[in-house]
């Protein structure tokens, strides 16, 4: 059997609880490297926009309100010629425009999602003839069917697919296992378990399939005796609608005094244990260059970077980078 | 339009909630180099004794109370004496005998600016004639005019000017924005806006005027929205009594989950044009040594360098140091 | 006077709040020589077993409950293996089942005894005929004499002793100092002052003397100005007992805002003096490889591991290791 492997990461580069890297063109150009050693095919802008900073110079995002800086840098122009240069797929990230957007209500989140409509408008306009443009990934990170969420994705993933040809578009939702609350932004969130994952995602879904290309769970919101209940069960269910489903086998450790060390191996080793016996066939992660690169502020990054490359077979290890 | 600089820092050997380098003689002569290559001119020690530990052997300090441990280093005469080779200027921090002080009642605050006349008198007899002894910095960080607060800056600033002819004295004071009752010790702060601080320092600057020569407001406690206000305000304020005006820029990130990580460059940035727009002149950091120098024990205040030297276009680069 | 040395360290592999450095056997070879050039003789498991994961293939642990990963590197045999390479003695340190063990009660206490009988078993029927394998830590930290715990003590030494033909044994409590309660995971426990704790730990002596070797208290749940009462205190008690008594000087800062940096070397300075005041003899600390080592996460580490050797007159510095 082939280990599940890491064949993907989120670029966090508009940044909401981690601490940020300071890179410039040259720092970043040195870490795609390292990922394509890892095995990495496919990086995923985690988000466009947040808290005033903005990962292009959009004229859209600012006509919508709200204090926002010209970036120094435009981080997409610059993922794009990294990840051609590398030979990398880019997926860009649509924006997130309130801190609080679980608890949006239905109108609000319906109202956001024409704005995103505008913002994937102005990506692709921007960005479309690009080489290294492979896809979309639509930043709403929930754990349930709040009202107006299905429709939410619809609206994106449709726009996204429709203005770029067909391109696939990503999702990467979070289970409600029983660390949802201390690790999610909404105090109401409660831990429903494996069944009330079943309902709530099978009415998503049921609205997104053929929208939605590829569905991968962040998997840090279970313990990790509950987590194979919620893999299985989510595999099962994209099965049943078509939709890919890997992994998001988070590298930070969500159970350090303090947010966030790369996770301890071992921990991680078993998380690709779970996926793999539950089906999944690829792994992305958040993320690689805080959590398992050799550039990380976190030097144990660059160790867990040698731990998995010693478990996919790989020859590259972090002394290599420095 | 020449760019506003940053010229000048912070040292925080007796650190308050900052962990320590453990950094002897050597390594803190590599990073003054360091200091000096990024257009450094000035450092001022934050404070000269916190919670038992000294800065130098002082007798005054113990004499008045508590229990306090023999330095191993003479940290003042150790950056003197670096200050003198690297060719900066050092300003001497007063001492901080209570971690409460904001709280202190008028008495107490009279009482504690006689010990404060003492350890200036001590201090300029130890080292008031060493070349680099450019001047003070009274070490009392508020954002209100308490009961006794300008009369403390009064006695010490004008003892200060006295015993040594006139070197000029700097305060840092903060901004009463709306991230302050977080970010202070005192919790009965309150968000007064730019109204309230102008009332408030109006009444302070009255009563230092002649005796303060520099004030540089940590830029860290509003939100960069609000921060345009009480930059300008404070500009205007500082013209009209005379008073030199300086930003703290601070390079630490206040927005992040633990305290604190160097800040990100665009925020830095940011905050300052936004300095430079309300017509100050020069910058200075709390601090150089933890978040933005290539010493750093965060690996992330090496890039910060690097951004700022590339913005104040400075050849200078982290790698130089290592 | 000669200097009180640390000649000890505890390895925290199987790590409770402190994050993993995700090293392998390269890596932790690196770090048994820094240790040995520090002066270090001695290396104490801090545990066996936490939290699912294993620190050697068991068939004990997950025998009596619960989900355990098996472990991709058996940590025991390397660590006797590292310890053999490098001339030092490794103590090996009993399971922690359950995270809030200092609240079982005395039935718990009792039951949970008998399981680390079987363990201690188990450990010495795979390593006891190491050569490096000196003696045993028992892990259970504890500060009074909860029902059960004084027995706890004697039915893990005694047995410890028993199938090793009497290898030493240590322990390492901690003292009931003012910040015992921040510290500590029982809520209910509270700062008993120097009095309670010679009433609590007489008992303890008086049932363990004979079987428990050496008494090894963590320093860091009191503050410098009770740790000389606690200190002198502990030594009297350990003379009448006749149990060897070191002190173990913690490296990390307990008075940070996060968990937790390398402690400031003054401070490690101070209490090292204080505990050769009180007469003792050897130091060891938790823990070199985090807090002092050239190779840990945490880069002031290798300053403190520099500041140390300049203490102790040792010629090794960290640039040395890298």
């Amino acid at each position: 059997m082939s280990k599940l492997r890491i064949t993907g990461t989120f670029l966090d580069e508009i940044s909401y609880d981690i601490p940020h890297h300071n890179w410039g063109p040259e720092e970043w150009d040195a870490d795609f490297a390292a990922m394509k050693a890892m095995g990495i095919q496919k990086v995923f802008l985690i988000r466009c926009c947040l808290h005033k900073f903005l990962a292009y110079p959009s004229k859209v995002i600012p006509a919508h309100g709200g204090l926002w800086h010209q970036p120094p840098v435009d981080w997409i122009d610059l993922f794009l010629t990294l990840a051609e240069k590398h030979g990398l797929e880019f997926y860009a990230g649509t924006g997130v425009r309130d801190d609080l957007y679980p608890e949006l209500n239905e109108q609000a989140r319906l109202d956001d999602a024409k704005v995103q409509v505008e913002i994937i408008d102005e990506i692709q306009s921007l960005y479309g003839h690009r080489k290294a443009f492979a896809g979309w990934y639509i930043t709403n990170e929930i754990c349930r069917n709040y009202p107006g969420a299905a429709e939410q994705f619809v609206m994106e993933a449709s726009h996204a697919k429709k203005v770029t040809g067909g391109k696939p578009v990503m999702i990467s939702p979070f289970f409600a296992g029983s660390k949802v609350r201390e690790a999610a932004s909404d105090p109401t969130l409660e831990f429903f378990g494996v069944e009330g994952h079943v309902k709530h995602w099978t009415q998503i879904f049921e609205a997104i399939k053929g929208l939605v290309d590829i569905v991968a769970f962040q998997d840090g919101h279970a313990e990790l005796d509950e987590l194979p209940g919620f893999l299985t069960a989510t595999a099962e269910l994209a099965k049943k609608y078509g939709v890919t489903c890997w992994t998001n086998v988070e590298s930070f450790d969500r159970d350090m005094p303090w947010r966030f060390p790369p996770i301890k191996w071992e921990k991680m080793l078993w998380k690709l244990e779970q996926a793999e016996s539950a089906g999944m066939t690829d792994a992305l992660t958040f993320e690689f260059s805080h959590f398992m690169s050799p550039h990380s502020m976190y030097p144990t990054a660059g160790h867990l970077y040698d731990r998995y490359c010693e478990y996919a077979g790989l020859p590259a290890r972090a002394k290599d980078f420095r």
